[in-house]
């Protein structure tokens, strides 16, 4: 199985390269020259990517702009736009499936509503798929845009489409870290108490994208993607009863 | 109260023209020059479009390409950049409310599933504003995420936002009329039901657009805009309850 990978050279990208390059044929895009092979063109211009689609079967959109406060032009240019290439390509090509990298900031602002306290171990909210969309960020925007458009080539052009509402994910992949969210005030210790909740590990999320890809009977998910965390406020019954998808890590209490 | 109306000269523009002229003091913004007064110039251009929301408390934003088979070069641009750039207009100028002409086209996959069998007036299916995002093209994309960016000006910037999913208003205002839909292969006998579900009469659909400008203690509304024809199978019980609008017209059975 032949597996695109957009936003190759990213946390993600990389371990998505490192725990799944044995399972699939792992093909990269990138925005620049890497060290490892790949198609170089950026995403905001479909002709040039077409190309890196040739006999793709699926494939994993990870390049964005990944910053909760990316300025308008960036939003456009690289999400707005980018994800429409990638979907659109996806198409022309035949790849018959498309994981998308959404994010939870497509629903921030339950967080900003409930920050600090929905980061405690005994605060029991969760929000899952069906939370009202409620964007924090015109990033968050961009994602609940991308679900939207996932939707309509998932019903209108025959797409399996998978929407990952990803925590974080991080190189050092370190759950006692501080995980900040710029839109809110934190000292230090909520800071760590947030890392707890939204921490995704590197191999929960490469395994999350390998089960997108491999699952059947499925069409069409919106999934968290998150560790096992005991502080964690987003669902994960829903990506288990779907995809079959049981994460292995979990962050200290 | 001073009211700004994107692509006035259109088929809804004309009609809260016509309706509204006398409540509320109405400035026009259009693409092209008419002949009542109005700012020419492209919502596509933010710094071109400032001017028009000098001194305005509302803004109801009804420009935009309108077909459902719009192309994607015209859904960026009339759509995605003009919707953007429509809501940072009138952030920026200080407004305190929207009204986004959305779509039912936003979730027109309930209705490719269920039509023509949707239209009967025996069939009791009714969906609202809890209705997931079901877009059937790519201008219903667009639409899907106007309304997400309309919920992240309300809640980050305070703007009040309303989003209209607007059924079918014509200029003859006939109910008995054909009405397409260009996804769906409909009989002469069809297309009359269908006009006779999803029809919106002028007068109702400045009504509800002057109840949005109105009402007090609401910040945020996703609703439909019907007539209260017997054969629909959008929800009006949110718009009652929320805004208060009762329509006063409905097609005949």
């Amino acid at each position: 199985m032949r597996v695109l990978v957009t936003g190759a050279e990213g946390t993600i990208g990389t371990a998505v390269r490192e725990h799944l390059g044995g399972r699939f044929e792992l093909v990269s895009l990138t925005l620049t020259p890497q060290e490892f092979a790949s198609h170089v063109a950026d995403i905001a211009d479909l002709d040039a990517i077409l190309p890196a689609f040739e006999g793709v079967d699926a494939v994993v959109h990870l390049a964005a702009s990944p910053a909760i406060e990316t300025p308008w032009e960036d939003v456009l240019r690289n999400n707005l736009v980018g994800t429409y290439n990638v979907f659109e390509a996806a198409r022309l090509a035949g790849a018959s499936r498309v994981v998308f990298a959404s994010s939870n900031h497509a629903v921030g602002m339950f967080e900003l509503d409930g920050a600090p306290g929905l980061y405690r171990a005994d605060d029991d909210r969760r929000y899952d798929h069906t939370a009202e969309v409620r964007p924090d960020s015109l990033y968050g925007v961009s994602k609940a845009y991308g679900e939207a458009l996932g939707r309509f080539y998932n019903e209108r052009h025959g797409l399996r489409v998978f929407c990952l509402r990803i925590g974080s994910v991080t190189a050092a992949d370190d759950p006692t870290a501080q995980s900040e969210n710029p839109l809110l005030d934190l000292d230090a210790e909520e800071r760590k108490n947030r890392m707890r909740a939204v921490w995704l590990s590197r191999r929960d999320c490469a395994e999350l994208i390998g089960r997108c890809l491999q699952v059947e009977d499925v069409r069409w998910a919106v999934v968290y993607g998150v560790s096992a965390n005991p502080r964690r406020f987003w669902d994960l019954e829903h990506a288990r009863e779907l995809l079959g998808w049981e994460p292995q890590d979990s962050a200290p209490l």
